[in-house]
This record gives structure tokens, sequence and C-alpha cells, in this order.
């Protein structure tokens, strides 16, 4: 079978190197550039850790469009839609846009939100796709099956800690591993930008029913609806995003029902489990899962759930999408071990 | 002036390690005894790490009340009650116990909860102290200010991530490097055994016309009231507690009225700040100090709340009531040098 | 083509889950049967992280030899010989045992010690297998080019520092999360036993002309010839092994010389890779990878060699060596992405 | 007794702030100013962790040293000279540099090499130290007392890890979180610029009869004498030294001799102590102790010492030297508890 060409744009950075060590082993892509200016000729091991012996390639600064049948945008947030106005990518080229300029639906762009979850049939047909962000994600995976059942009717509180590759290559205060290591923060608290795409498929899945997810950060505080109440932490690991989104329910549920709408919920996703354990963190380490598991307290269902972030919160579900996208097995090239420790 | 004498049961574990350490430098303290059966005629410095050159103490199977002003209780939670059927400690003697034993009022006993923002006075008064859980402090510290307003109205959400010391010396799955380091979990959700405690300092400083708080643990979820919804997670660090609280209005509040009324009921706290700027967990690592930090988003207001586990979370609070007990300086032995890193 | 069917011995350990989280994806392999006597009927996902969602197998109590063509031993040492002594493995069964009962050839056993980069013809006409040890394996790599060469003339200066996986899955004071979170600890100074493997490949690759390398252990300090000095470190962190080893010339030597010497050594080696830049133990991570880098000053060889120590220190190798023993492609289910963060 | 007044200048860096951690607390210390262009007017606890609510004190411009009787330079090495060179300290004011610029001994400065342990006669007499470096530190004290016996008559292998405060405040590829967490490397081999003050205080120490101690960066690796061959990394932890050094005798020793020589040359020095048992890095964490352990496998004799880098390795010791200087108790503010997990 012919394989899958691949050029990748900005790929010195930290989700350009993830992507690189999941293509050099995916049985089915032909890697044909790996763009970085500022490396231009350096070897790919030689910026980024781990790919020693496994590739010879180095960066170059050419981008020969026309080789390729899919083009990763691995820039910073703002970036993307930067350079699509500076440079013309051939129609039949299709984009996956690791950034959020395009995650918000609009008339102005084509991009399909690339939560497969959910949209895997319109990720299947399209050219160009957002990638979701990584705590969007795996908030998401938790909120879901109960937003599509009608059970969202009051305010949600959602608490997520992120790891420190979250942050990008870029050294910087908060990444000072003298500050970071054995240390615990708050930011942007209530104020996530991620709150955008969570609040857009929140009110995509919804019924008619069911109260507006209002988008604090366009809408306000006091806007008619119910609110995600999402405060981020810093966690002092490197990788890994443990989410605990708690709903309040009209009434007490029964445990098994909801047990059972979020496993239906996730029957046949290639990658999002539940599991009926507590959860961990390093249960999806270096992987491309995303784990839910959900306990029933009176009218409180709490929900916890995990994803690595630079995988099922990032490339990992870039390559997922891109396997969708081409029309091949789902898990190519994601059947990755687990770290565990 | 003369000396306090000083007493250790169960000298051997973390939180009597941590007291040693604190009273070797404590400028008020002769340490009598440090009691360890399985320990004694050891080093108190072969078993507990940092104290080698600061004491030539050993370990002692002996319990010489009579030669002791005051006597630590460094036993495991139900043990406390359990050596006092079986011993006879002299009235004269005053008792400060860390475990849970005690901390609930009741008929049977005549413990005061040591939690000096609130109960100073009767701590100076009296002989028998219970020292706050760890989580516990951090949580009231959080939330006291507001209870005392009358703010909390609705159910509270909670919460708050603590070090691996918190588990204890005894060597256990969830404390083995391997799965601990680089990872996040969550336990005893909703369920953890210091609701007793929040709860019954909620209730008491809150004014009659605000609701009774429920402690599900021991009311259910449908009781009549409002519930405090606590999410205990576990970090990998060894130190710390990061509390997080988040309280909702009847009507969207002013922040700087709120910020005012927590930084007057903290005004004169020995160790319990407010702070500014946001909060992370080394501002307090190693020190017997608390901050708090409050910000408002319509009528939601987002506390967080820091201390040290071992100190403000246990041995250092206990040396602090020691302190207030016997009327000298609230923070003699414990101007402690941050650790910072 | 028909897969190698295979068998697991001791599959509730530490070794055991990672060889069964390399199997799980390994392309030319059908696991039978991972027994545990005390995890019989359980889930192997209920034991080992990452594995939800990879596979349903259960543990069992059975194990039914006659329908595999290779048993893994991940048993603690000195196990491997009692079970033999206990139970009959049909002579078409291979045995690739991760202990180190059998390392040192002796003439009551016919295993190979199996080290792909010294012993490849050996291992691919084997049925019997003794893997490497972790150490062992780290110290020879950055060794065995020189032992080669007659280059080992005098007493050789090695420290080499391990993750907590190392120390296995058993809670143990050392592997406490409280004490080994940013600690750093030596242990068995210059008594670790895997010296005697060490010392058994050197002896065997010198020339006659180098002076013998004494096993201390067994032969004592004052022994004629030259030592190994083996100073092995416990790190802070879970996987992997840093070793630098200081050889000491005759007279003092050309880097470039040195660097080609061992350039050549590695040529062709699978696994094993001569790395231009310093080393950083996170470049091999996750992989069965093993990196290898030399500085020269003035009579001084400073090499330094990383691996994996579960993966090339243990079950990675043990895979490697199944491959070659089967003559399959020497890297089949070892083409693992590095975690690098 | 009237306080000593102190001046800080480059207070806003990592020492600077561990040195008002320290200072706030010294019972006989009043902090005059603390130098900063770039934060002044600043409060000092918005720049340094865990101040907050020890001082209200600011950042200041100023440099008021006509108010001072001790100025501490907290600059980068290189600096201090330069600064001196455009400003004028008064005569009568004691100068205590952090930086390496006035270690070697020349003619051309009086500044007193600050190691207690062999100098205290000179610094209690001195207006200017030159405060030692961490490395620097932690190998003379594990080779000293061998030093100054004449054993040390060949090469010696020394190797050390540090944690990242050592690198200083400034983020960097090798201090980003996301690389240094789980992480060991090694940099500088062999050309450690602390080389220079370890090869002076041995020289220094030797008796005539033993061999010169070659400062390889000054004189190269064919010079006559023997050599320091010092091998440092970096550990992924934020503070502490850990240090072996291995030391060829001439003959086998009897270990309780070396042991005897090593308490014996320690006896009386407020923070080094012997241990008889193997060390861990926090034992001296978070105080100003260094730690010496000593074992002997035939002629090799290995000592392990540990120190913190920015106490006894930095500021602590700074603080020492001062104590020692203005003739006072030599541990007042230094009694520290060890922050132990």
């Amino acid at each position: 079978m012919k394989k899958i060409n691949v050029g990748i744009l900005g790929a010195a950075g930290y989700t350009g190197g993830e992507l690189l060590r999941l293509l050099v082993n995916h049985p089915e892509v032909n890697i044909v550039f790996a763009n970085s200016e500022s490396n231009a000729g350096n070897k790919i091991y030689d910026v980024h850790e781990g790919l020693l012996g496994d590739t010879e390639m180095e960066f170059t600064s050419e981008m020969p469009f026309d080789k390729v049948d899919v083009v990763f945008f691995c820039f910073g947030h703002g970036k993307s839609e930067a350079f699509l106005k500076e440079h013309a990518i051939p129609a039949n080229v299709k984009i996956i846009d690791m950034a959020q300029d395009f995650r918000i639906a609009a008339p102005t762009h084509d991009y399909v939100y690339g939560l497969p979850e959910i949209h895997k049939e319109q990720i299947a047909n399209c050219m160009h796709l957002a990638n979701p962000g990584c705590f969007a994600t795996c908030i998401q995976l938790g909120l879901l099956p109960a937003a599509k059942a009608g059970l969202l009717t009051h305010d949600i509180s959602v608490n997520a800690i992120t790891g420190s590759t979250g942050a990008g290559q870029k050294p910087a205060a908060t990444t000072h591993f003298s500050w970071r290591s054995d240390n615990f923060s708050v930011y942007k608290l209530f104020t996530h930008q991620h709150l955008h795409e969570i609040c857009q498929s929140l009110n995509e899945l919804r019924p008619a029913s069911a109260p507006h997810v209002v988008d604090t950060l366009d809408e306000g505080f006091n806007a008619e609806g119910i609110t995600v109440d999402f405060i981020p932490y810093r966690g002092d690991f490197a990788r890994g995003i443990f989410c605990t989104e708690v709903i309040t329910l009209d009434q007490p549920d029964v445990e098994s029902d909801i047990v059972a709408l979020y496993k239906s919920f996730y029957e046949g996703a290639a990658f999002t489990h539940y599991s009926d354990k507590a959860l961990d963190l390093k249960q999806v380490v270096n992987t491309n899962k995303a784990l839910v598991h959900v306990e029933v307290f009176g009218r409180k269902i709490v929900v916890t759930s995990i994803i690595d972030n630079l995988l099922k919160g990032a490339v990992g579900q870039a390559v997922q999408n891109m396997n969708i996208m081409f029309g091949i097995d789902e898990k190519a090239g994601l059947n990755l071990k687990a770290s565990a420790f």
C-alpha cells in the first residue's frame, strides 16, 4: 500500500518532536520533511531526545508541499492563521493544525474539530482539521456523555492538573526546575482559553431541553445558563492531565445508570475506555489512551478523566485523526507501550 | 526562666521525628524523654533524618510522666484513647494529642480543638488539646472567615492535594516511589474522615441564619443543609497541602469586600497570612505558616490555602498550641527557614 | 507466519508487567499464559498500570508448557533454579531467565549469557538463555570495546545510578516516596553482585596479554590483576541507569582513535549506538536502546553509558534475545516511542 | 548587645534570597539594606519564596555602606571584582564575597579563603573573605583529613551530583523542568572550575613528602604530581550535593585508623560531623551541616560527603564565617530544622 507522505511545520518544538517520535515508527507513514528555519541542517536527534538511532533525518528550511499528502502545523497559537495568509497550501493537501486558531467553528473556515469520540465521520471526510486542546480533550471526555444525556443542568465544577510539557519548550519561571519540583500552583483560574472549545462541544451535544452552557470568557458570569468553573493547576511532573468534573443532578441518581451511560458512550472508541477502578495518571502516560471513571454521591456525579497531554491531548490524537482522514486503521502507529513508571 | 519539660510518645514515627526536629532547637523546651518501645536504646538520629549533630539523645522505653509538664501523643489514630485507658497521666501534666481521637467535642472528654485562629483563649486555658488534622487545618483556614460572615449558603466545592508524608512512615503501594513519582490520584472521594472536624468548626462559627453544614459521613447526602464536597488528591511531592475552596454566594459580591473580610479575620494571627498574589505550595514548605488568597468570579468565591502538612498541619501547630498553653511567645521555636526549593 | 507462543512465569511482578507491556504489541507473539498464583483470575490490567484497553487477558495459575515455544522466568533471584528442580520444562521449549541464577557459566548448566553485542551467534543457537543484569548490561557496554582492545590494564573506576524500579515491586524503606524523592544515596559499595558477570565478560573478551580482571567478591581485593571499583547509587527517578566508567591507559591516547574503536565495536548493533554528544538519561528512557559516549583526558578515558533498566536492562533485552533465538527481526516489538519527558 | 548591621548586594538572586531567609531569623543581625536595581521598591517576599509574613522589607537601589558592619556580595562570578573597581567600600566594613573572584590567594588581594574547618583563625581576623564554592566545600571536606595525613599519593577519583539550585535563577535548557525531572547528566567533565580551589587547599595541607596536586585546568594532564579526576553530575532535585571521593593508598590500611583520623580532624567542628552510617542526601538538606563517612576496601578508601549546596555550600557557610569574623557563637542563626522529607 502507498504510504502517507507527511510534512511537518514547526518540527523543532515540543509537539513537533513528539509527532516525530510517533511517525518514525508509524507503519503507513513516510516523513517527507520536518521544517525548522532555525535548525535547518541539524540532525533531528540533536534537538529531540530519544531519536538517536531511530532516524538520520535532518531539519530542513524547505516546505515541498507538492510532495506531501498531509501537513501538520506544530506552530504556537495564532501562527497557523498567520502562516496561511502568507503561504499557499495546495488544495489536495490535508492540514492538521495543532493550534487553537480554527477550533471554534466559523463561516470563515472549514476546519473540523477533531475529537474522534464525537466527530468521527466529519473527520473522515475533511481536508482541514483543528486538533483539540489538551485540557479541552480531557475535560470533554469526562463531560460529553452527561451532556448528550441532558444531565448538565447546574454549574459544573472542574479542576485539572497538567504536566510541565503543557507549557512548551521555552524555559520560563514557572517551568524552572528549582521552582516547579515539589511545587503545586494554580493559574488562569476560571479563565482558561480552552473553555471556548469545551462550551462549543457541550452546547453541540446537549438536547434542546438542557440549559445553555455559558462561555464565561465571551458572555461573562451573569449570562443565562450554566457555567463550567474550571480550575487549572500546574503539577510537578512532565506528562499527563488528571481532571475531575463534578456534575450536580436535579435528583439523586443510581450509580449503575450513570456508569452504563458512560460505558455505552465510549463503546467502540479506539482509545477512550471506562475504568471500573479509581484512576491514577500513570495508567495513560506515554499512550494515546483516555480513561474515564464515575462515582455518584447523592445528587453529585464525580467524573475523573485522564490523558497524556502530549499524546491524546495533542499529537497522538492528531495521528489518530490522520489515520481516520486517510481511512486506515485508527490505531496505526499508536499501539504504544505505557511507560507505567 | 524555667524550661518546659516535654515527653514524647510514639517518638519514632513521622510526626514524632518532625516534633523532635522542632524541639531540639526550641529555646524554651527541655526534652525529657522520647518514647519508642521498638527503638529503645537507639540514637534518635539513627531513625530520624537530619538530627545527626543536633542531639545525642536516645529513644527510651520509659515514660517518666512525673518529670514532664506536657506530653505529646504521636500515635496513630485510635491509639491515644486506647493508651489512656491503660495508663494514668498525672492531672498536672498537659496532653497534646496528634491523633483524631478527641477532635470532636463530646461530654466524655475535655479536649480543646487546637486551631489557634479560632480557639486561642480556650487553648491558653486547657490541660488537654486535640491537634487538628492536616487537610482539616488547611480547608478550615480557607473557609472560616466566610463561615463566620454567614456566606456559606450553598454546597462548597473543595479539592486538596497532599504530599506523601501525610500517609505516614510505613511503606505501602501508594507511597512506593516507583508508583507515586510523576503520578497523581484521587482517594477517599467525598468521604475523607476530616469532614467531621471541618463541619464541626463551620457549624460552630456560622450565624444562626446560615444553613447547617451537613457532615455527610454521619448524616448522609440527603440531609437538610449544605455539604462540603471534598476531593482529596495524592501528589508526587513529600510535603505540603494545597487546597482550593469554591464558595457560591446568593448574590455576586465585590472582590474587595471579601478580601477585606479575610484580611481582617487573620489580622494578628501568628502564622496565617493573607497573600495578595496567587499561591504556590513552596511558599510555606518547611514553615509553620498558612497562606490564604481569594479571587471572585460572579457569585463564586475561589479561596486557595496552603500549609506544610507536617508543620502547620501537625506538629508545628502542636508546638504553637504548646506555646499558647504555657503562655510563652506563640512563635517560639517556630521561626523556621522556608526551604523554598 | 506462525507466531511465537509465549508463557510467562512470575507475571505479576515488575519485570513480568513490563514484559507484558512489550508483548501485547509484539507483532510475532501470541501470549499463551501469564502465570501468577496469587493473582490467578484477576485481569492483567488490574495489576499492571497502562494495560487497560490493550488486553482482557487474566492471570492464571496454570502452566501449560506444551502449548508454548518459549517461557520467560520473571522470578526473583534464586527462584529460577529452585523452580526447575520441582518442574519439568519440555526439552523443545526455550527458556529465557531474567534472574541471575545462570549468568555465570558452569559445567552444570547450558545457559548462554544473553548480551547480543558479544554473543549474538550463541544466542541464536541456544535453548536456554540467562538474561544479563541491568547494571551489568550498562557497565559492560561501556567497557567491552576497551576490554577487547586490551586497554584495561589498570583498576577501573565505575559509578552508576539506578532508578527505583530496579528495587522491585515490594515496598521498602529505600523505595518509600517520602524518603526517596529528592534524595541520593549509595549502596553495596564495591560489593554489588553484578560484578560477577561483568568480570566474566571482561575476562572473556580481553587478549591474553591484558591483566586478569579480579572478581573481588570471590577473590578479594589483594588478588593479582585489576579491579572494577563499582559504586552504585540510588537515584530519585523511576527508570534508567547512567554509568560512568573511567579507564586509565598506560600512555595518553588520541581521542579519535578511542572513539573510532567504540564506533566500530557497535557498528551493526541493533540497539546500542555511539553518541557524539554528552548523554542524558532521558535519551533512552522507555526504549530498548543503549547509548555510549567517550571523552579522553591525558591517560584517562571517560566512558558514559545509559540504558532503561527495565528494557535494555531487563525485559527489552530479553525480547531482543527471543527475537534472535527465533530468527526473526531483532527489533520486532521493540520500536518503542521514547518517553523523552 | 549591639547587632551586626548587614548590607546585601545582589539580593534578588538565589543566594541573596537564601541569605535573607537566614538573616531574618538571625538573633544578632540587623539587615540594613538588600540591594537590587531591578527590584527596587518591590517587597522582598514578592521575589523570594517563603518570606511572606517574615518581613515587610523592600529591595532598594541604595548602598549605604556607612551604615553597615559587613556587606555580602551575592553577585555572579566575575562581578565582585568589577564592582570593587567602580565602588569604594569603607575600610572598616567587612566583605564576604560569594563569588569565586578572590578564592585563589594572590598578592593582589587580602581575601581569606573561608573554609572554617581549616582557616578558622584567619577568618576570625580578616576583613575580607572569599566564601568557598559548593562542590569545592563538599569535596574538600571529604579529602582534607587524608591530605593533611599525607595519604594522597595517587590520582583521586571524585564524582559529585548537585541539585538544580546550583545552576542559579535564570531559566535555561538544563534547568527546564520538562528536561531535568527524572533525568541525570554529566557536565564539565574533568574541567570544573572548582578544581582551582580544591587543589589550592590540598596543596596547602599536604606534608612536603606528599606529591603535588596538579591543577589540571592550569597545568594540564601531563604535569608531575597527582590529579583530582572530578566528574560533576546534574541531579533531578533542587538542593544538595552528594560527593564520593576514592583515594588509593600505597598500602592497604586498617579501616579503624582512617575513621579515627577523620573523626579526629572534625572534632570540634561546628557543622561538620563524621557519620558511622551510610549517608543519604536528605540528612543535610536545609541545614548548614556537612556529613562525612568512610569505608575501606583493600588499598582504596571510599569517602562520601554531603552538604546543602545553598547553605554549607554557599550562604550558610557565609553566615558561619560572619559569625566567626564578629566573634559571636559560630552557630548563631544556623540552628536550622532539617527538612528531612
